[in-house]
């Protein structure tokens, strides 16, 4: 576990979606950050109080978040810096970039010093196996997509939050870098050997016998050229019950692939489940979330409104409007649910 | 490349399955291969030469290579006193493994004192990048699976030859260390970081411009729980314009999985077209390659059409009875590759 609180980094970055990460834990952990940190030329803010490394410290952050996503997951050389400054004031430093802080002697030799660590949540455990599909106990919900980026983790957290409000127990499980900072744990599946990649998400999610629910954040799209194998063999180690699809309407494009129109959602939707039973016969899809930040109240209802008589599901925008709708048709799904008490 | 000829290692094996990549080296390339090395205690032969290490080096020998697949991959106290020992001797040493030789600090010391080289064929390239699935140039032939080790390597090579024999430009593209060490290039795909897997075959067979056909060897199944995340990359990378469906009858279960069935071929083969359409919406099949081994000749020929009559396409056991029937098939899809002459 990484400890908190948190000091968010923002850095140089001019580019909102760069510092998703430190987006995320100030959105879903914001009583775990004391504040941000970010250069003159940063213009973002994420509504915390700015500090420089020293205050931070001293107002009790234990750990530095470099929560953005630099060029090609490179960390360099002012990255470097600021982490050694981090450490140089006690604190803890976490990425989950592609380079790993591991990696730079500087930074290691000043965490040993001072008895501090380095958390590279890109690391994928040492020790995976290969998935085997066999039934296991339990119930799993997985968020599936049209696309990267459009919601999958956001929807997932609303989800695990409006079904421990119902009094279930239900835990999220987080399989990319922002949603393990966020979790604290969690494993990074675009990261592991192609060989293991359902066998990671069967460790992630593995049985359980306490009547409670697994929400498994998903990963790309099964129409995605670059990442549908990840998404594949995350659907089948999921070996979800429920699934939920995620959508951003509007998408010029599949993200990273210019000229790629993302597909419809009834399709995707279909070929999601058909994949599914592989693991899962009695796989089931129970509702649609999108993402309508970017549209009015009323045109966001008149789209929510079309998705369910097309496909026949709830559907909501579960940040602006809550999940209710889709908790609903989850629990008639699987009443035995409703009878757990939580424990969180 | 690595060097040949070669000493194929069978060590202490009792498991012919377990010997399968030295078997390769010597169905498929038998003219580079000078002998076998096996201890007392092995029952197995491939027919070839049995020799000694320094025989093996006095007869020409340039690369020990350890095909065989030990338990977990590992490279055990054994196998490191052979590699030695043929370090020894002077040759190179060339293995699949998961552990690797250059992990092992005797082995890398042995080889730089006596200028030798150690081949991990299991490494894929550091610089990979991500699939981006866009249109390009060349024909590409993939051969998929209802399951592992159903005869796809074999069929790829088979077809790559038979192309050959029409006075057609073919080349084999391997995927897994067994068809790496045949062909003597490749990517392991099994063993990429995740996010790369259709990246990696993309650069395995890139835009092509000379009419000739790339046959990509498959790995895995769709419907196989372990590694379908694998077969799906593999699949949209490869952009195929023509799919042979590879089974072996009679399976009792997937590979691995006791208890779970096999998938259907029909079944099988519309779900890589229908996924295959998302890089190329052309795709066809083009026939179907059974592994009749374990069938009497009459057996093996009504199967062929059965399968014939159910799916419409080609059918038949390259290895035993060739791919005629396929490659005629294949070549009435793209009329224009006959036009094209060997540059092999």
């Amino acid at each position: 576990m990484i400890p908190g609180p948190f000091l968010l980094y923002l850095g140089h970055s001019d580019d909102s979606v760069a510092i998703k990460t430190s987006r995320g834990l100030a959105e879903f952990r914001r009583d775990d950050c004391v504040g941000e940190f970010r250069h003159d030329d940063c213009p973002l803010t994420l509504g915390l109080p700015r500090m420089r490394m020293a205050q931070a410290a001293a107002a009790g952050a234990r750990t530095m978040v470099l929560g953005i996503a630099s060029a090609g997951g490179r960390l360099g050389a002012d990255l470097v810096a600021d982490a050694a400054a981090a450490l140089e004031v006690g604190m803890n430093v976490a990425a989950g970039l592609h380079e790993r802080l591991r990696n730079e002697p500087r930074l290691v030799q000043m965490a040993a010093e001072r008895g501090l660590q380095l958390f590279d949540v890109r690391d994928p455990p040492a020790d995976l196996t290969v998935g085997k599909g066999y039934p296991r106990a339990g119930h799993r919900l997985l968020t599936v997509g049209t696309d990267c980026s459009v919601g999958k983790m956001y929807s997932t957290l609303a989800l695990t939050k409006a079904l421990r409000a119902r009094g279930v127990t239900a835990d999220f499980r987080a399989t990319g870098q922002t949603g393990i900072l966020i979790a604290g744990e969690g494993v990074p599946v675009d990261a592991v050997v192609a060989d293991f990649i359902s066998g990671a998400i069967e460790r992630l999610a593995p049985a359980r016998h306490d009547g409670g629910w697994d929400l498994i954040e998903g990963q790309g799209s099964l129409f995605h050229p670059s990442f549908a194998g990840v998404s594949l063999g995350l659907l089948h180690g999921a070996q979800p019950e429920a699934l939920v699809l995620c959508d951003e309407p509007g998408r010029a494009h599949m993200r990273g692939i210019p000229g790629r129109p993302t597909p419809g959602l009834a399709e995707t939707l279909e070929r999601n489940l058909e994949a599914a039973r592989v693991t899962n016969p009695d796989v089931r899809a129970v509702g649609v979330c999108v993402n309508t930040s970017r549209m009015d109240g009323p045109e966001a209802l008149r789209l929510c409104g079309q998705i369910e008589d097309e496909l026949g599901l709830p559907c909501t925008d579960p940040v602006a409007h809550g999940a209710e709708a889709i908790i609903d048709r989850l629990l008639c799904v699987e009443p035995s649910a409703l009878a757990t008490t939580a424990s969180h």
